[in-house]
C-alpha cells in the first residue's frame, strides 16, 4: 500500500482496527473459558457482544466509502494476543489467572483506544462526521471496558488480593 | 515460567515491562530519523530521554528484590513495533509520516500505560510503596507523553491538516 495522503492514512487505519477486532473475537471465548470468577466472565462476556457491534460499525463506515475492509492484518494486536496466551500458559493457579486475563485484556483496550482515538482525528481533520460519531461510540465502549477491568481488579471481586503473595 | 502468585505475576509484569522499555529504546531513533516535524521531533527525542530513566527505575525495582530482569521478551510490544515499522515504510509522502509515526507511538504509548497500571495495581497489593511511587512517576510520564502526541498532531503543528486528504 502506498499512503500518501491523510484519506489513506484513514483507510489503512480503519483495516487495521477491522482485523484486530476480528482477532479479538476470536481470543475472548479462550480468556472466556480460563476465566474462574463470575463477574469478570460476565463482563468479557458483555464486551465479546460489545466488539462484535464494533465490527458492524466499521463494515458500514467502509460500505460508505465504497471499500472493502479486508487483505489487513494487525500485528499489533496479534503479538498482544500471543503475548496474553504464553501468559495465560504460564500461570498455574485459579486465582492468579482472573489477574493474568486483566492484564491481557487492559493491554488489548489500550491498544484500541490509542488506534480508534488516531482514527477518529483522522475522520474530523477529513470532515466525515458520521464516522467520528460512531469512532466515538467505539472509543466510549473501549474505555469503559478498560475501567470496569480496573474496578474489577481492585475492589469489586478483589482477586489481586486473594492471588495473594 | 510456573505463575502460581501475585508476586510471580508482579516479577513476570516487571520482566515484560523491561523487555518493552529497552525494545522502544532501540525502535524510537528510527522514528526519530524519519520525523520531518521539528515539535514531533523534539517531543520523541525528549521521550527517549525520559524512557532511559524509566528502565533505570525497573533495573532499580528489582536491584531491591534480588531479582534479575532479564530473560523475557516482550512480544506485546514486538508486535507494535514491527507494525510501525511496515505503517512508515507504506508512506511515500513527507507530511503523512508525522501523522503515520504518532499512530504508532500513541499505540506504544497505550501498551505502557496499561502494563505499568497493572504493575502499579500489584505493587499496592503486595504493600511494595517504594515500587509504588517509582511506578506512578512512570505512569504519569506515560500518560503525558501520549497527550502531547495528540496535541501536537491536532493543534500545534497541525500535520493532519497539512496531509490533506
Amino acid at each position: 500500500m502506498n499512503i500518501d495522503s491523510l484519506n489513506k492514512l484513514y483507510v489503512h487505519e480503519l483495516k487495521d482496527l477491522y482485523s484486530a477486532e476480528n482477532q479479538i473475537l476470536k481470543a475472548l471465548p479462550k480468556m472466556i473459558d480460563k476465566c474462574t470468577d463470575d463477574d469478570l466472565r460476565d463482563a468479557l462476556e458483555n464486551h465479546r457482544k460489545e466488539t462484535e457491534t464494533q465490527v458492524t460499525r466499521i463494515q458500514n463506515i467502509f460500505k460508505n466509502m465504497d471499500f472493502e475492509p479486508g487483505g489487513h492484518k494487525c500485528k499489533g494486536i496479534e503479538g498482544l494476543i500471543t503475548e496474553g496466551d504464553e501468559l495465560l500458559g504460564d500461570v498455574a493457579d485459579e486465582s492468579t489467572v482472573n489477574a493474568a486475563i486483566v492484564s491481557a485484556c487492559q493491554r488489548i483496550e489500550h491498544y484500541e483506544i490509542a488506534a480508534y482515538g488516531v482514527a477518529r482525528a483522522y475522520a474530523q481533520k477529513l470532515g466525515r462526521q458520521d464516522d467520528v460519531k460512531v469512532l466515538t461510540q467505539t472509543l466510549e465502549e473501549e474505555g469503559k471496558a478498560d475501567r470496569s477491568l480496573t474496578q474489577l481488579a481492585e475492589t469489586s471481586i478483589n482477586f489481586l488480593a486473594r492471588a495473594g503473595a
